[in-house]
């Protein structure tokens, strides 16, 4: 699937700064022998970096953008007055076809904002969707939305069902991915009325995947489907409760582990162990959000991310790229907006 | 504060039946000396299991039910079907007036809506909602609605406000809870139209609590408030989020702790620490649920509890009755319809 393609970088989003995206992109350029890159940033600061790299410039481009958006611009604002950051530029270059994703590790709101205003929505897709990769028992499942919308309704709900399918097809190498709707029960009576609708369209179209009815919040972790499909609202709820919870069991664990003795040897005895389970479970391993429906790829890292996590979600971006999923989501949306037709002409 | 009263107790409901139900109260008559039980259900299984407690049967009067509600029974049939049940039984007792609360571990659905039918609904309390108390890093955190409703508009919310304060100051003894408001993101722009009338309600009336405003997903287990309010649908998707991330979480540690031989030694070294902790994340230790809203307190133990969870739930059944909790909330109900009528009267 590997073939030539052009990512653009936002180099000056996130906490950590222009050298942890440098050095993801040597680990990048190592991986994806056929993929280019276009780094958007202070050129001030971005040139000194590449000192020693001048065999990575043969593969990056550096462009000169002034400005920077912070972690705490209002959205609105952003889009406002930040046609000169290095996030605008960085959608600039995949909206005038110069690349096929961008990635970001800056503000959510600013860089969702901008993505709609730069790229626009997908046709058809009334509601763009963030998704993100989370581990479960059985390896990992792709949730969304996680926050783009604070309501959705049933044909919106199906639409996220349709961008999460693509999407677990072209991450997850996935032919036929499972996708379940989240509910407060499994039973075909509960829930709201946007959740029953939207399974009753899903139940009744044909797409590329299996739809598994209604799942509940513990299946997210138990890995019972490959995407779970909820409104912004329960979905930003549920990984951020997720978050937490692993926070807080991880600090449970440090404490019980420091209370005796006996603990502290054994929590020295087990600490490769204890290390492989911190790095199972650290959030910037997971690569960040996407942002499904615009016209065009959108991956934001991250933001208190290091190399390897923004190395993550840059084969993130390539693997949406190489898979054509826009014109996937375009194709199975398509053809659910045919069958919803058909059956209310039939009904 | 501890008095004379009465609490009612389902012996049928639950995985683990009446065995662990009177070995729960055996605990309970030690900590609570004031308190007597009437317990429900199968006479011929019961009276057996006090043959060696003869001292408990001073405390303890056994009324015979001959049916028992199952844990897959519709809600709808229960009600209809279910009047010579333990459960059913457990509830008349409370509605006429020979116990001050009743406790199941029993179905859910069928508990809620046998209570709402027998004891119904709290004056001008138009939902009402389960709550459970769950650990966080400074301390526990009652967090409601966790799926009596799939829907809520802001004044339900504030309702669940009021209960969730009253029930706080009465099983965590504090005088003046702090309450969030559950939504996806901190600031007063964000979240649906129900969060954010709720949230403009709750900073203008005068009840006793402390309104923090919004609060997120990962606020529940960092313990920001002592009080998080949400509708049913995101509530009980964070709930068993919550649980699903924590067993996902456990399995990984046993896993990473098996993997080599270093790891077991250190397992075993702290093995002690390791089952302090397996026990401090048990959801049975967490005493089930709470319905409130009805006239008259309704606790739902953990199906799967055993004697410890079961005496815990006890605990919390005596702690509510003891607080009066259901003319609290019937007080401090009158006082935000009161300030409400005034707001509209006034704008």
């Amino acid at each position: 699937m590997a073939r030539e393609l052009t990512v653009s970088v936002d180099a000056m989003g996130g906490d950590a700064g222009p050298g942890v995206v440098v050095a993801a992109l040597a680990r990048s350029v190592q991986r994806h022998p056929l993929v280019k890159f276009i780094l958007h940033g202070d050129e001030a600061l971005l040139k000194p970096l590449f000192a020693r790299r001048a065999k990575l410039l043969e593969r990056v481009s550096i462009r000169h953008a002034p400005d920077r958006i912070s972690m705490e611009e209002k959205p609105s604002i952003a889009l406002r007055r930040g046609r000169n950051s290095s996030m605008w530029r960085a959608l600039e270059s995949v909206k005038k076809g110069e690349a096929e994703a961008a990635l970001s590790a800056g503000n959510t709101g600013a860089l969702m904002a901008m993505g709609m205003f730069a790229l626009g929505k997908l046709d058809g897709i009334s509601r763009p969707a963030i998704s993100v990769i989370l581990p479960t028992r059985r390896g990992q499942v792709i949730v969304l939305d996680v926050g783009a919308n604070v309501e959705s309704d049933a044909e919106q709900l199906v639409d996220f069902a349709v961008m999460g399918e693509a999407f677990a097809r072209a991450v997850l190498n996935l032919e036929r991915p499972s996708v379940g709707l989240l509910n407060v029960g499994s039973e075909e009576v509960k829930g709201n009325e946007a959740v029953k609708g939207a399974a009753h369209i899903l139940r009744h179209v044909n797409l590329p995947m299996e739809f598994a009815g209604f799942v509940e919040g513990d299946d997210i972790a138990e890995g019972t489907t490959d995407v779970v499909v909820t409104d912004g609202f329960a979905g930003n709820i549920a990984l951020k409760t997720a978050e937490g919870t692993a926070r807080l069991i991880t600090s449970y664990l440090r404490g019980a582990l420091r209370r005796s003795v006996l603990a502290r040897i054994g929590a020295l005895f087990a600490s490769g162990a204890l290390m492989a389970l911190r790095r199972k479970i650290d959030p910037r391993a997971f690569g960040g959000g996407v942002f499904l429906g615009l016209n065009g790829i959108v991956v934001k890292a991250h933001g208190g991310t290091d190399a390897l996590g923004f190395a993550s979600a840059l084969d993130m971006a390539i693997d949406m790229a190489e898979a054509g999923i826009v014109d996937r989501i375009v194709a199975d949306h398509a053809a659910v907006s045919q069958a919803i037709h058909a059956g209310a002409a039939a009904s």
